[in-house]
C-alpha cells in the first residue's frame, strides 16, 4: 500500500493514499488540517483507497481548508460515488482534478509536473520541482554598498531592489548566482521509459516502484513493473542522486537482495519501509 | 476501523471491514482462500471500506471460492461502482445480499440473525447463533444395546438411528440432551435498544461497541453510539456471558476507565484489542 507525504514549509504533498494511509498519517503525527494536496498516480486500489477514509477522518477532525485532489480520469467518480453510497459528508471542500500530462501545477515557490506512466491503467508518475531560489547574500558587499542592516538586506535577500537615497542597488549587487531548488520524483507503478527518465533528470531523491528482482524480470515486463536494477539504471540514466525502491512485492520477506541489485548500478540505493522519513537537504 | 473474524471450523465469518482488514488479515494468517462469508453492519467508512481491498488482494491470491456479502441497502451499489472505477476484475464470484431484518442466513450447522441497530444511517447488530448439536455419546449404552463400535457408533453420535440386524438402536437410546450451541453477538454501531437486548439473549460473546465512557454520555446520545457502562448494562439484561469492548473513540488513549465502568455492572468484561484471539468453548 502506497503513499509518500512530502511536507514542504506548511504544506503537504501526499503522493497517492493506499489503504491505512489515515493510520499512517495519524501515527507520523502529520495533523489533519494542514494545507494539503493530493495526488493519485493511478486507481489501483493499493494507490488510492486510502482517500476515502482520510477525507472522512479529516472531516471527524473538523478540518476547514478545502483538499485539491489530482489524478486520472475515474477519479472523481471513484470518491464522489464512494461519497454517495457512504453518505459522507465533508467539513471542508474537496476539488477534484482530472489531470492531463504536463504542467500539473504552478505555485510561487514549486511546480508539479505528471508524464504517463507505463502501468495496465491510465497511470502518471509526478515530479515536485523546486523554483530558483535567490543566491547566497554577501554582507560584505551590501556593507561596501553602503546599504544599512535591516529590512532593506531581508528585500535584498528576497530578491528585490532598494533605494537609498537616490542609489538603486539591485539584488545582482549583493547575491550569488540563483541556487537551484530540490527535485523530488515519484513513479507510481510503471515500467522503465524514455519519457521518466526525461522527468526525473537530475532529481535529488527519485522513489522509484521495485516490484521486483531480477529473478522476476519476466513478471515485470508482464505486469508492467519494474525490477530493483532496472529502478538503478533508470535513476543512473536520469542522474538521480539518491534512489529509494518502495512498491516490493509481498513475495520478497527480504528486500536486502533488490536492493543489492539496485546498487550494483547506482551508488546511493536504500529501501524505503513504512512511517520512513527522509531529510531533503538543499545542495546548494 | 471494525473487523471481527470469526473462524467456525474451515470457514470464515467476517463482521465488517473497516479500512486496514486486509493487512490484519495477513497478520494473523487467516489464509485468503477460505469458505468466507462477509456481513457488513452499515456503510460508513471505518466499518466497509476495508473490503475492497480484501476482494482485490484475494483476487491477487488467484482465489476461486465465491464470497457472500450481506449488509445494508447500497451495499451493492458501493462495491459495483468502486470495482467499475478501480477497474478491478475478480477471481471469484461475489455476491451480495442486501438485508432485511430477521433471519438472513440458515445453514446445517448455525444461522445468523440481523437487527436494526440505532445509528445515524441504516445499520445492523448481527447474532451467530449456531444449532443444537447432539448430545453426549456415552460408550456404556451403546456396548449394552450391543451396537458394534466403529462406524455405527459414529452414525448413531451424529444423531442417525442404526439397524442391527432386525433391531433399531435410536440416537436417544444411547445420547444424554441435546447441547446448546455457542452465541455470539455483534453489535456494530449503535445506541442500546430493546430489540438488541433480546437479540444478544444469553450470548457467550457479546461484541458491542463503546465508543464513549460516561464523560460522554451526551455526546454517545448525540452520535448514536454506547457508552461502555451501557454496554455493561446491555450485556447484563441480556444475560450475556462475556462482554467484550470496542470501537473505542481515539480521544481515548487509555481505555482502562471504560472498561472498569461497564465492570461496575457486569462481571466479565474485557477491551478488545488489534489482532487479539478469543477462544469461545462450547458451555455444555
Amino acid at each position: 500500500m502506497s503513499s509518500v507525504a512530502i511536507i514542504r514549509g506548511d504544506e503537504l504533498l501526499l503522493f497517492d493514499a493506499g489503504e491505512g494511509t489515515q493510520r499512517a498519517f495519524l501515527r507520523a503525527g502529520i495533523g489533519l488540517n494542514r494545507k494539503t494536496r493530493i495526488f493519485i498516480t493511478h486507481l489501483h486500489g493499493d494507490h488510492c483507497i486510502g482517500v476515502l477514509g482520510l477525507l472522512q477522518t479529516m472531516s471527524l477532525a473538523s478540518r476547514d481548508k478545502p483538499v485539491d485532489i489530482y489524478g486520472p480520469s475515474g477519479l472523481s467518480g471513484f470518491i464522489r460515488s464512494s461519497q454517495k453510497y457512504l453518505r459522507f459528508g465533508l467539513t471542508f471542500d474537496v476539488r477534484i482534478i482530472e489531470i492531463r500530462p504536463g504542467l500539473v501545477l504552478n505555485c510561487k515557490e514549486y511546480v508539479v509536473r505528471a508524464t504517463p506512466a507505463r502501468h495496465s491503467v491510465p497511470s502518471f508518475s509526478y515530479c515536485l520541482e523546486e523554483k530558483e531560489r535567490p543566491g547566497v547574500f554577501y554582507p560584505a558587499k551590501a556593507k561596501k554598498l553602503r546599504v544599512p542592516e535591516g529590512i532593506l538586506w531581508s528585500s535584498l535577500q528576497h530578491g528585490h531592489q532598494v533605494k537609498i537615497g537616490r542609489r538603486i542597488v539591485r539584488p545582482v549587487d549583493v547575491l550569488g548566482s540563483p541556487r537551484r531548488g530540490r527535485k523530488i520524483g515519484i513513479s507510481g507503478d510503471t515500467r522503465p521509459s524514455a519519457k521518466l527518465r526525461a522527468l526525473f533528470k537530475a532529481c535529488d531523491v527519485l522513489i522509484f516502484e521495485s516490484t521486483y528482482g531480477d529473478d522476476h524480470r519476466d513478471k515485470a515486463i508482464e505486469n508492467l513493473h519494474s525490477t530493483s536494477r532496472e529502478a538503478g539504471q533508470l535513476a543512473k540514466q536520469a542522474g538521480a542522486k539518491q534512489l529509494v525502491l518502495t512498491h516490493f512485492s509481498a513475495r520478497y520477506a527480504d528486500v536486502k537482495p533488490l536492493v543489492k541489485q539496485a546498487r550494483e548500478i547506482h551508488d546511493d540505493v536504500i529501501p524505503a519501509e513504512d512511517l520512513m522519513t527522509l531529510q531533503v537537504p538543499y545542495l546548494d
